[in-house]
């Protein structure tokens, strides 16, 4: 039997090194994730809502990401983390979505203390957040219905994206990590690194801190691990340069009128086929 | 009620205008699709098994690929040809397809004259044909199953990638068209444009011809469609630009260990967003 | 092209007669409800998501739900009513919701004041309802969102449901009518059909009336036309009367340990066979 | 983690006793097979594809039977056996189909010797089965597939279906479990129980035998197991009752025009509530 992505990605978060994911939205671009190098796929639910041409506001369905999740999950070996907005609802929905992306083999979901239907959490929307009791009740429906199992449980805090200050995103993180998660994610869009590494310099619990550097993104992995941050989610970038590279590639055919005016511009169809992964052991290089 | 886009793309395919598809795996892509110009998506299954990170040979369910189709269809105003390589099976198979592509709305459906399981077409693998008898029984069932709906059958022979002679394939076009196919798409992976040129030379039949010149590239728009070809379709190069450009930026990330070293080669988020279509037309710009 | 059924709902709820609605929760139920007589077919969510073996507690997603449409409008002659809970979330939610339904095919949409995630109807559960205002936002995107496409919208006030009076579910079915509703459905759960005759009598708005007679199951359609209803659902009996039939057909199985014991019980394989439809129309009878 | 059903299956199998499963096609029939006392849940193709409307002839695709047995697994303590008709294609198609059922926590997958695309085995459709080596080919990339994961590979052979005698089933049965299936499948559409005892009685291979007394149904259990069969399915009589239940069900409302009507044949809805089950371990009886 394989062996379980979420304890392997459980000893990475209790190791010494940084733990280092990037954000795909199906099977190929997770393998592109892992051919660069990656610790773990971010399946993100920003990504998963464009790649379908639709905004990231609860429209994709658990069912549409679960689907994405495990189309990741089924053509890496490295783990999973499912991103998994606000648990699709309320302690009966968490459970529900627990138990569903632990039977598909996804080593980890994260959920966010945000009301439904949500907002992408850079988009100018406002930005509410559900009360600390309520959150807790989620965390300890998703610990309850992951029973013995082994899926990586990480709560994420919108406290800073909401206009909240570092102490009720560390109040936030303390409880979501007594409560029984596994690690927690404190999200911020601020211009800069400074109140996220405040956070994580005053991070007392004994479990790991993720960080999102998409808006402030000149800080590096150095600094971040040095103010005790565990791990760290490139989410989206991915999605941007393909959107960028893309419309370059289709622009320049139609504006030549033939194929070949790209051929500099894009991988050679040996280069697709080297990354389509056969489910036969027999014929996987 | 919305306009039929069958109906759009017949108009096309009898306008003297050539009509240009471009290929795409998901609702994302054919926005770009879209966005740069062209006429048509062509929901390419090589794009949508390789978007799953698995070998283009029938893995991939037509449950799957209706989905990949149908979130094309909902988020863009072209008309969408969704590539169903030999149409699931036999002719009842092939009815199934009709009726479930129709009920979404996609405006055009492909089938071919290989043997399922197929194998991509421009892989080294065999590439056995059917009968011609027995591909013309699955054009009518197509053709019943369509009912009085309006549904453009495109017939595919692959009798030039499986060794075949332009006979061969002239042979198979012209009794797809009298079966009632509404175009003929005669696909090739010559180096050259030549003997689709001379099919398109000597086609007689009242139905449009289609062609994907992927591995003769060199080939201009302006000589098919002096040759008389009325469709062209770039099946692939959108998802080609993907791989490299996803590429280079997961590698640069990996290396550099901040963000910021990408911003260069990626769009911002607002250019995501701006993609990211909304139900509601009162939100839509 | 076939006809549209959204157009042919609207004609029989315009009609004089009243029209009858049984549920399904999949392809073949709704075969039945075909071949038993009635007008139209109810995709239940309480079926639906008791088919999963699922509480009804918004855990099933709208994916699931408009898959479970789609297989009945796939298979039958009738309109299709789909019961959409609360529509999945917000207004933005409805309008993905409504271009869904719309594009596969489905005749009516059925959605409700509660809040999300709901609790089933007749459960012990509290019944929350969103306020008046927001719900009509929710009508009025449903509205802009099915732009001219032909599907006919059913607003369901719960207020009986969940402890309000006569008065707040006329005014609330009122303020439905006005904002765009085609048709507005009065739920109860009373043991009798009382105040459901009650609000009937006093509908003064131009749109028709629709009711459930779940619990107030003795009342006859007679009585129910006569005071003004237009559409009655059987939302569920078929769902129940399969629990009670396979339940004693396995027990019995289980326990005779031969598979002739349940002969009597069951239909012959040929029975199953006539229900299964061709695609095809050649091969269907 | 929750034990594996696989090796919970493989257990039964080698037990003293004889392994009861039942069919069905959703999480509720499922339920009820498991309250009825069964030891396996049989996810009976005929019975999925007929709860589409669709005839069993390879419309349903791997997704959609996939899914089914998935939300059988979901709500159900018993293992769950997939029927997976030809395994849907090829040997590669087996491969991904096992990687497929493994990853979701089905317990067994049983895949026959016949052509693709299928007709039901109980059909007038004429039945032609591969070749000895090609089966035997899809039956090593299962094994293979599987890795060292826990899934139970049942071979099933149609040679009796097809018009084969004894010694052929005999042949192809052996070959099957030589090439490494954990339990082979005899079928028959025979008036009686007579051949299908004889090949019983003259299995000589180290894997158990199994059967379908669907048209042989006054064998018993206990003549079964005497002459040396494992395990028996009943593989279509919950579905059978459930069209002679629920067909009666809707025409007494159809006719009577009153929902009490029919309250002597079905359940009350508490009795579907308490079939339903919540994913929140602490929600559950």
């Amino acid at each position: 039997m394989r062996g379980s992505k979420a304890a392997e990605l459980r000893r990475m978060l209790e190791g010494p090194g940084l733990v280092r994911a990037a954000g795909a939205h199906n099977g190929l671009t997770a393998r592109l994730v892992e051919t660069a190098g990656f610790d773990a796929v971010w399946a993100s639910s920003f990504e998963v809502s464009a790649s379908y041409g639709l905004p990231d506001a609860s429209l994709v369905t658990m069912t549409q990401y679960l689907a994405a999740a495990e189309s990741m999950e089924a053509v890496v070996d490295l783990p999973v983390v499912a991103d998994c907005d606000t648990g699709f609802g309320g302690p009966l929905n968490v459970a529900h979505m627990v138990r569903s992306y632990r039977r598909r083999g996804i080593a980890a979901v994260c959920f966010e203390d945000k009301t439904f239907p949500k907002a992408n959490s850079l988009s100018d929307a406002e930005h509410e957040l559900i009360s600390v009791e309520r959150f807790v009740e989620k965390i300890r429906a998703a610990v309850r219905a992951r029973e013995d199992g082994d899926l990586v449980l990480i709560a994420r805090t919108e406290a800073l994206i909401a206009g909240f200050d570092i102490d009720e995103a560390l109040h936030r993180g303390r409880a979501y990590a007594r409560a029984g998660a596994d690690a927690v994610l404190v999200h911020s869009k601020d211009a800069g690194p400074e109140r996220v590494l405040k956070v994580a310099a005053m991070w007392d619990e004994p479990v790991p801190l993720v960080v999102v550097p998409t808006t402030y993104g000149h800080v590096s992995e150095d600094t971040l691990q040095e103010a005790g941050v565990r791990m760290v989610i490139y989410a989206n970038q991915g999605l941007r340069a393909l959107v960028g590279g893309v419309s370059r590639t289709l622009r320049d055919l139609r504006r030549h009128g033939r194929a070949d005016a790209v051929d500099g511009e894009i991988v050679p169809v040996s280069e697709i086929f080297a990354l389509q992964r056969s489910p036969d052991p027999e014929e996987s290089s």
